[in-house]
């Protein structure tokens, strides 16, 4: 988890995105000036731009987009290119109708607007190729281009998965890859059960429209055909773009809490990583079903700090150290970047506020204190047409600056060295626990990212430093694991924790931990599986709260959506459940420095979490309801998302602000 | 109503429903002699098992099945078999894709779960008698087997009715068969309105993606149609199980308040009928709308219990006594069976509680008291793979054995001889009111299934046994006849009526009773048609009452959602509206032994019914909330269904209890 | 606006819509006869008829109505004849499937109740000329028949638009029409965005199923072609009917909140409008999302009087005096009419509750008083048959008189002469405004019409009467003119209003007031566009605020959903935003004449408009909720809408009760 310090002259870097062909080329010089002297460094063009470089099939326009290039060159603008393909034109769609995806409902979806294709379509496959060969042949070494983005946002609109046409064409032989025969699928899936056995790989559909739920492994393996599509879709494009454009470094801007596909496995082969942060629109449309509407009208004019947090340091840890190329050469920072940065409101959740005075402000030291090297904010002037004519940009309509532009201009980049976050706590995140836990809820109100997120911000409540890292990461050097909803676990991972365990290091899980195989089913010898001896126990019973029922836990906690009790088999019961169908039985159990939390209770999971981190010796705070403290580079980010002054520490925080401390 | 007396020692008998193709054979001789131990007489399996039976068109493969069943037998269980067609293959759906059924949004229902047929393909049929009779031949007259489920769950999933394919193209000829002219069916179906009178055959479609509305008699028909296509589906199957299977018992397993078909008409020909009780599933999933959150949070973990017994009511009267075969012979029982009853949480509600201590034996005791003869848990071991892994049995995953097996273990069931239910009040039931009524609410709280409830709950809060009967079953021997919801009479109906009030027997309605005719039209001398004259009266106004209005009645009662006024022609008003637009006109109305209540409102309908009851000189008890008896073979079951004690008639009841009392 | 005076002897007059072939032929003379001694003087027939006028094609069969006609003539009635084309016979729709409309999910809506074909498809325009003519041909010189109505509430349903099939085939070629060339119409629509640009007519589609939204020029030009499709299919009925019957008027009775197509348009060539008055479902179905619950509790059996008369001042200025006919020759009303009016319970709402008493008169009055010549009653006899057995008629299913009956019989008409409503206060209505406000509302709470009827609610509690007006029509005469919601705004629109406001007109906007071009895109030199000298500012934020976040106004004042601010260049600023991202910021500016109101606020906006109307000279009154004041040919009609007695100026108003008073 450990980078090489850099030298202490760098700082956190500014960006934008920009969009020249929406705006008369004349405006292209001083668009560019007036981005450098804002204190931006790079600028992100041509990212839906295919059909201005390919007006109609086989016929390039480069002229435009050499002109841009040159603008930004000559302003002193770096410049990150993107491969248009989030847009494939009409005329290639038209042509090629076969390239569009299909929705859960079994309905081609449209062209007009973005990412109608299926990443399964080898048609698509070879213009994709197509077009990123002639864009990284004309741009690869140029000296403006510092790098590359692939595509745009893969997931974003429900895309990750195509229910027809291309996507259901290949899945049947993705299944005989992987499975060799259809003996060894049916039995991997269970299909004895309700007679679903498969005499013949094209009897094989997506697991759509089936009359009740279809088999949770035939799910949980479209996912993994999904997730590989678009792992192979973006490995093409690098391909190229490494070949043509040496030096330049490639990446891609994931998505808020995007569900869709294996981001470990997509990311691979990427320099680093980016994602596009909207803590607004964020916490409006994309928070987990836990957050209540009392919490996004507190915080809805600067999103919440630990939604934001989280996927921060998710992605500061999406390519564990695997093949970082730097930016610039040795000296430079090779942390993940913020490729879409919110400056003004968003335009596509149902409400869409205005930012906070200093939210800007506030989410960019935020960023950097979790590890971004770069901050490149979405837009440079807002849309004057089309689908995002509501969202703001740097720049107004009329081009006057916006708010965001003030707080920018007024950011003391001296501020924010680059360096290390100092965490030594891991959250332990899974793509395939996911997708297993979300097919099979039991509990409408209980999700993954809900129970993941509720850890998480036990953790950040006090105050601690977390790594969000892959179940297949390396837990060296964590002195505390904290594996919130695991439900699917290998042999391999648990040797894994086991040998952490074995190491000193502390592990706390969730409900639900390895109940899971690896296939979808369950342990025929029960919840936790290969994790059983680790853990000293079996589970019990398992118990699904409406809302309105819940069930007592001694110390003075109380569960709700979920509770879980376990069998001691060497492990301690801690808490005990009191009145209730599992009176008197383990709700929390120790077995050496292995703990499992079986309920859904806020404070209980504080209680623990506090606990095991004293035990490991890590220094805990009880934040103020909307604090927070962030570390990085030998500083402390201490951070006041609220909208009112917050006393802590003998001095008052004022509202939505932060101080940035150089530690003792 | 009366079963011929058995003998004393004939008792409740239990069963369990197993699944061996989902185990290794190994598990199957352990698993029954361990079924036996636990007091267990029956197994019904094979249930789901097509494509193990037949692993590709034509080729049988019955060893593995010889075994299991031999298992059974060795072990001394008798064994149900079922007919796996509630499963077809995928094999055979990717042959005949024209099998499959289709949505009400007109799309085709998929392979990759169950119950992907359409009742009318004449394909299907065909592969459904064949797989039958192959069955039959091989297993027919096997000592183990003592009888036979049909499918599985009609209905369930909203299979009832196809919108499509087969059902679409045999639809036209089933109404060519019905009414013989195409003026006669549009005169039927009132289609000069709106001008959708038909001119061929082939123009009919089913009712579904009209512009608005279609019309309600074009809904009636296609319910009677695919009614009708389930009854001949099954009529199909029992011809060929009665000529290989003789002496066997044949039956089917019913749904929890199933709307899509006419029971009546499907149940003629089997020996007894079974159903499928999961009372906390019913409550949170398949409640009425009626049934309030904080009535669902209040009984989460038992269930209700009238909604239970609603169920119970109705399918122990559904076979009225027709063809009953008997199971065993003459000194057997010959009541209904609880084919799969809940032993432990369900997987497929929105929230999935864990039974109360006490409940399994509750719902065993309770299903004894209301007439079931066997109660067959569902299922032995629970799932390890696909759909329904989190679905409980009585062993749990690892083979320990889960709360449910240690209540079935302690059941006593010498406390439970079976006999009649001495139940001398019938509530009228009527699938063509409900489909008419639900067609067209004209409220959208008011349905059928939540206006039958509200006065069967009625009955069941006063301490009185009660018989679910259909609209044309005899009403000889009772001497209250409830009919809460029956909108669609014909004159064959109302003659009845009529003679069972001359013979003494009081009658009680509720609001929009024949309303409708026989065809989904309105009478044209108004509600209440041929039954005018008994009523003595005539419908005035209806009020269809939004949340929040309501409308006050004498006698201190408040009706909501419903409040109808009448024109009295010899009946006398005994409530009068107050307030409102119907100020001062007759709510409940009383015409000899009939009455009439015109509204809707829990305390009117209690105080009406108990004073027919008493009227009618039928013991009743204001029972405490949750409190319930029910009486059989000369005992009395008193239940609490609460989470607390209840404290009734100088004693406590304890939380989720029974008691047997041996009637004076 | 101002219509010639008529003589005083003409007073409102009535009417009723009826359907002979529904009821056995006996009855036809009676009816027609008891009609008349109503006082009925119209009756709308024929309206869904088509398949008995041609039962089969090219079979017509008139004798049935030849009868009919002469009844309703022997008895004195006025008929009103009806084009049937909102219900193309089966045969007609299974012979030419292409004549179905799309749903915005792309599937074909099917027949089987109305409404089922597509605007634009030139096989069913053929088919709509050809009945036409014929039945023109047959009565167009009938002495019996007064007038005729086009089809039947265009855009019920959601018809309006279809996306599929004719639509989808007809759009490209009226695009190339409009647009010429694609490079115009690529630039128009701003398709630069998302490499939305198109290479052939023919790659454009309805702009539905898009993976994300739809671009919202797209969206606006689809929903002007839709609208063009009805201009086109009702002019070619108009152009017969003007042939072959001359001397008849020819209306269409429009539909409530109809926002489907342009209104202003298709009723251009009109004699005069009409539209299909039902309060309570109104209320309860069509109301804007802004009216709370309580609210439609409250107003349960009555509707809300603002939501009716809206409508009322809508339809009454919808032909703004362009080639009125008058009905009867010179000295006659050339109102418009309520063609139906509720006169009992409707059956397509959820909820449908009876009228109040007293409601009836009440609907009646209003109508008159807001200009209504003639009302007629929907129906004759409640439908036996059908969809629509549950709606009320002035008869029940049994022919005796219904509630309503008796109302209509005791209308004293001579209090409702008919004449001008003195209207000096104009609200300025836009269909196109409508639609791009809508496609990107940006907070879910606001919607056009929700805006839009909340300052036409605030001026109506000021005692104010409202002609509602096109964008285009001419503001001579008005002393204050509202624009609460006019987001597209042209040149011309700006010069005329600045002409009206230099003229001496008082002008007050609401938010967005020219936030966008004529093609859907924003200014580029931001809002308010061409109108930014007339309002001496520009915007500066716009804030989208949910549920719970408000922000605070100067003055006491509130906003919620909605707060936007301004750059002053001229105008002054009358109030500000306090607290928040906003604070210090105008949120109400005026300039000269010229005030807009930037923020959501029910308090604000009436004390705005209070203001303005004084500044005006125009006499208010802060009314009672629910007291409402309507002017018309020198009288005022005094309404409480309320069920309870009302203490107003000196005396009590009845519940649901009205008084027509003799202007001093
Ligand atoms: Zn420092
Ligand atoms: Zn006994
Ligand atoms: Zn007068």
């Amino acid at each position: 988890m450990t980078r090489p310090e850099t030298s202490p002259s760098v700082r956190l870097q500014l960006g934008v995105c920009d969009y020249p062909e929406h705006v008369p080329e004349d405006r292209w010089s001083a668009y560019a000036q007036q981005q450098r002297q804002l204190g931006l460094t790079y600028v992100r063009i041509a990212e839906f731009a295919w059909g201005r470089m390919e007006p109609r099939s086989g016929e390039y326009d480069w002229a435009w987009l050499d002109r841009a290039v040159e603008a930004y060159h000559a302003a002193g603008m770096r410049v990150v290119l993107c491969t248009p393909t989030a847009t494939p034109p009409a005329w290639l769609v038209r042509f090629h109708p076969e390239i569009l995806p299909y929705d859960a409902q079994g309905r081609v979806r449209e062209f007009g607007s973005r990412r109608h294709y299926d990443f399964a379509s080898p048609v698509y496959r070879e213009h994709s190729r197509r077009i990123t060969r002639v864009m990284a042949e004309r741009y690869g070494q140029h000296p403006a281009v510092a790098g590359w983005q692939t595509d745009n946002e893969f997931g974003c609109h429900a895309t990750s998965r195509s229910f027809g046409g291309a996507s259901a064409a290949v899945f049947p032989g993705w299944l005989q890859q992987k499975y060799g025969t259809l003996e060894a699928l049916n039995e991997a899936w269970g299909n004895v059960f309700w007679s679903m056995e498969y005499t013949g790989w094209d009897e094989i559909r997506p697991p759509h429209l089936t009359v009740t739920e279809p088999n949770p492994s035939h799910v949980l393996d479209y996912a993994r055909f999904s997730s590989e599509m678009i792992r192979q879709f973006q490995a093409e494009q690098v391909a190229i773009l490494r070949e043509l454009s040496p030096g330049r470094f490639i990446t891609h801007n994931f998505m808020i809490f995007e569900s869709g596909f294996d981001h470990y496995e997509v990311a691979r082969g990427l320099d680093f990583v980016t994602w596009d942060n909207y803590p607004t629109g964020m916490l409006e449309y994309f928070a987990p079903p836990g957050i209540r509407e009392d919490v996004k009208t507190r915080y809805a004019r600067t999103g919440h700090p630990d939604l934001i947090a989280f996927n921060h340091d998710l992605y500061r840890n999406l390519l564990e150290g695997r093949g970082a190329l730097g930016r610039e050469g040795a000296d430079s920072p090779n942390g993940f970047w913020v490729m879409e940065q919110q400056c003004g409101q968003v335009n596509w959740a149902p409400y869409n506020p205005l930012p906070a005075d200093g939210a800007v402000q506030l989410w960019t030291a935020q960023a950097w204190a979790h590890g971004a090297d770069v901050v490149s904010y979405f837009r440079w002037r807002a849309a004057t047409m089309a689908q995002e004519v509501m969202h703001s940009g740097l720049l107004r309509h009329d081009e006057t600056p916006d708010r965001g532009f003030a707080e920018v201009q007024a950011l003391d980049l001296g501020s924010f060295p680059v360096g290390n976050v100092p965490a030594r706590v891991a959250l332990v995140h899974d793509y395939e626990s996911l997708w297993a836990y979300d097919a099979q809820p039991h509990n409408a109100a209980a999700t993954y990212w809900q129970q993941t997120v509720t850890y998480y911000s036990a953790l950040r409540s006090l105050g601690v430093d977390v790594d969000v890292i892959s179940a297949s990461a390396d837990l060296t050097g964590y002195v505390l694991v904290v594996a919130p909803a695991i439900t699917l676990v290998t042999a391999e991972m648990a040797s894994r924790w086991t040998a952490a365990a074995q190491g000193g290091a502390f592990l706390v899980c969730g409900p639900r931990t390895a109940f899971r195989t690896p296939g979808g089913a369950t342990w025929t010898d029960g919840q936790f599986g290969p994790l059983s001896t680790l853990v000293g126990a079996r589970l019990l019973q398992y118990d699904s709260l409406r809302p309105g029922v819940t069930q007592d836990i001694s110390g003075g906690h109380t569960a709700h959506t979920w509770a879980e009790s376990y069998r001691l088999q060497g492990a301690q019961a801690t808490h005990t459940y009191q009145g209730g169908p599992l009176t008197g039985q383990a709700a929390v159990i120790r077995h050496g420095n292995v703990t499992v939390i079986g309920a859904s209770s806020e404070s209980l999971i504080q209680d623990v979490l506090r606990g095991a981190l004293q035990e490991a010796q890590v220094v805990t705070a009880d934040l103020p309801e909307g604090v927070r403290l962030s570390r990085r580079a030998g500083h402390t980010l201490v951070q006041n998302w609220t909208a009112e002054p917050v006393p802590w520490q003998g001095r008052v925080l004022p509202p939505t602000s932060f101080e940035v401390m150089h530690d003792q």
